[in-house]
Formats: structure tokens, sequence, C-alpha cells
């Protein structure tokens, strides 16, 4: 039997601010747990509603009636087991290869589903302002179905980053040059935007090549395509020539 | 004040032999309505918790409170409107241009997303299994932002479609060829497959053209890319050459 203290706790981890307090976040499912064990995450807790995992130790593991992981759950039908990992330190962001940048992407699903495109395209680091979603949001950890763990998330000054940085720095506009015609470069900065409002003034001024994805027939249809189904057309892009 | 009856008509809708049955499907928020109200679709009537749709004659509207609303929304935070449209008749479906097949797509929001994608890259037609999921599901209706205007869906027999067709048919397959290196058509059937199982055997059987989105690096890092942001990548490959 759980207390409720535990279940508080736990379920207090769908909050970014007790994340922080805790040093804490949840991993739900035995595929996104299996990745994350495999690789560089330390696995607090493991709470299941059955025998899984069996190459676990005893002590990390506590069997749970599926009420109970349903209360601790951030999904609205939970899965058979949830963990809890500790969030590791930030690793040092290197100036190299292709970044994707994100100017205030807020959706869960968004950020996770092109965190999976940049492990996908080998793309290992990913760069954000501070007001896009957080990493450890668990629906962020579930979209990306365990791409987390080979793709480095970094919240920083955007502005300041990108004065700084001596990457060529590509951002997608509605109004750019068709990305089809470009010469993409296997080394830059790739800057997606805000689902509603696209990439913000400031950081537009530090875009040195605006690209577009030039819709097909009649123009002005639709209204623009969303960020992370963007994505994944610029980053076979960039890498489809290399 | 709306009876408990129209709240239960409303919200029956939810489900597809209730939509089947009266031949209604709903939509919610002020963009998707405007743009089914925009096209073809007839619009049956429209609760709203504050005046809105100026032009829209008064019998088609109803004022709502915000807890009405909310008991008949299909969405977990309801939008400010609301509307009941006619399902309206199947069209003819024409073997011409390219044409997406969808072998037991199950998420709504990935065939909201397909339509989208549809939309963007001037694909008129979708041909689906009957069991890919309806739609006239609320949440594909929301996801595809308003591009259901501009596409049509068929179910269909995919097999016997498929054995009768006389366009070129391809399908997305982990060991497929090279998507980068192959020369794509500008008329042809485009098979994407279901979210855990891919395209089914006896689907598989038809396609004489297999093709793969390479990953970039290391092989085998992830299982493979979502449905929805596959579609997009080759999409965009059909379509970059014309």
């Amino acid at each position: 039997m759980l207390s409720k203290n535990q279940i508080k706790l736990v379920s207090s981890l769908h909050q970014k601010k007790y994340r922080k307090e805790y040093g804490l976040f949840l991993a739900e499912g035995v595929k996104v747990i299996r990745e994350l064990l495999a690789s560089k995450f330390e696995l607090e807790h493991l709470y299941m509603v059955e025998e899984l995992f069996d190459d676990l130790p005893a002590k990390f593991k506590t069997l749970v009636s599926t009420v109970e992981l349903n209360r601790m759950s951030a999904l609205t039908t939970a899965n058979n087991c949830l963990a809890l990992f500790r969030i590791p330190k930030e690793r040092v962001l290197k100036e190299e290869g292709l970044i994707v940048a994100l100017d205030d992407v807020r959706d869960p699903g968004n950020l996770g589903t092109i965190i999976r495109l940049c492990d996908w395209f080998g793309v290992s680091q990913i760069v954000c302002t501070k007001e896009t979603v957080d990493l450890y949001n668990p629906k962020v950890i579930q979209a990306t179905m365990g791409s987390v763990s080979r793709v480095d998330v970094h919240y920083v000054d955007l502005e300041v980053f990108l004065n700084s940085t001596k990457l060529p720095i590509y951002g997608t506009f509605m109004n750019g040059n068709n990305i089809y015609k470009e010469e993409l470069p296997n080394q830059g900065i790739l800057i997606l935007g805000n689902e509603a409002n696209g990439i913000s003034e400031k950081i537009e001024n530090k875009v040195a090549h605006k690209i577009a994805i030039p819709q097909f027939g009649d123009l002005q249809k639709t209204e623009s395509l969303n960020v992370a189904t963007a994505t994944a057309i610029v980053l076979s892009e960039f890498r489809r020539g290399f």
C-alpha cells in the first residue's frame, strides 16, 4: 500500500516547480522507461501494477494497484508502470553540427515530436527559449518515445546565443525562400517558432537565411503547417543531400 | 436554457453510431467553424457562449452557458462555440493525381494532421480502410483546422481499390528504397500504415514501389517515425520536384 503522501509526491511532479524542487521527473510505460534505463538517466523508483523489469533490483520497485497508478499518472489512461528518474545536469552545449532552436514552442506534444525527429535526423542538440515548454513535462517525455535519451535540450537566452554563434542561422517564415531551391549546409542553427505567432521579431532580426516550405497548388488555402510537421520537412531537406 | 435532451443529442455525436444515425457532426471553435461555413458544409445549428458570427441568421444560433457548452464539447477544455453540421454525401472518387491511402490509421490527431498536410501539398483525395478512424470524429475535425473542407476522404475496401487502380502504388516501409534517390511521379497512390503495425501484409502485396525515409547517422536508434511526420516528409518529397 502506498501512503497518501507518496502518491501526492509523485503527482506533484506533473508540475514544473516540484520537478525542480525534487530534481525528479516522471516517465510512463515500459517502452519509454526501458529506453531511459538503457541510457544516461538514473532511476529513482518504479511503480507497477504487475511484475515488470526482471533485471531491476527489488528495492527500486513497488507493486501498486491500478487505482493508485491512475492517481499518480499524468496520462488520461495510465499505463501499467510509472517511473521516477533524476533530472540530470545539463550538458555543455557544443557549437557544432546542426542545432535546432525553438522560439517559444508551447505544446508538449510538439516538443516531444520535434525531439523524436531530431533523433531520427541525427540532430543531437536543441536550444530553446526559457518560455518553451519544459522538457521534463510528462507529456513531452511521453511523446519523445525514448528519444529524450539521445538528444540534449538546452534552455538559453536565445537572443544572446544567436548573437554569439558563428554558425549560419536559418529560420522558417511564410515569406522565406523556397527551401527546395536552397543549398543547405550540414552545420547551422535552424529556428522554428511558436505555434500561434511563429518566430518573434527580436529573433527574426538574427536570421540570415529565411526559408519557407512552399504550398502546392493554389496559394493561401491554409494558414500554415503545424510546427512539428514543418520541422519534419525542413530536417529532411537539411539531411537529404548528405 | 437548453433542455437536457438537446445537450444529450449534441454530446451523443461524440460517438460514430449517433453521427451516422443523425447525419450530423460537431465542430468547435471559431476558426474551424468559419472554414466549414465558407465551404461545402451545411450548418445545422451553432451554440455559443457570446454573440459570434454576425452574418449568420438568428434562427441558427443559441446562446448557452459555459457549463452547457462544456457538457456538449468533445474537448477537454471547451472553446467559446460549437456547431453541428450535416455530414455531406461522399463524393465520387476520381482516379487521378496523387492519392494518399491509409491502412488503419487509428489516432484522430494523426488523421487530422494528415488531412491538413494533404491540403498543403495539393492532395485532394484520401482513401482509407474502413478500420481507419472516422473523419467526423470531433478530434479529427479539430486537428484538420478546417482543411477537411478541401480534402475528400473516402472509406473503401482498400485491397479491392488497389486491385483495380491503374495508378502506380507506393508505400512506406522500414526496409524500402531510399526515398531521396527515387524518381517520384506526380500521379499515384501513396500508402501509409497503422501506428503500431505499419502496412498490413495483404496491402503490402499490392505495393510495387516500397520507399523508406532513411535515418541519419547511426542506424536503428529509434523504432520509426510517427505516421503523421512520415507523411509530411514523403509528401514533401513527392511535391518538391514539381
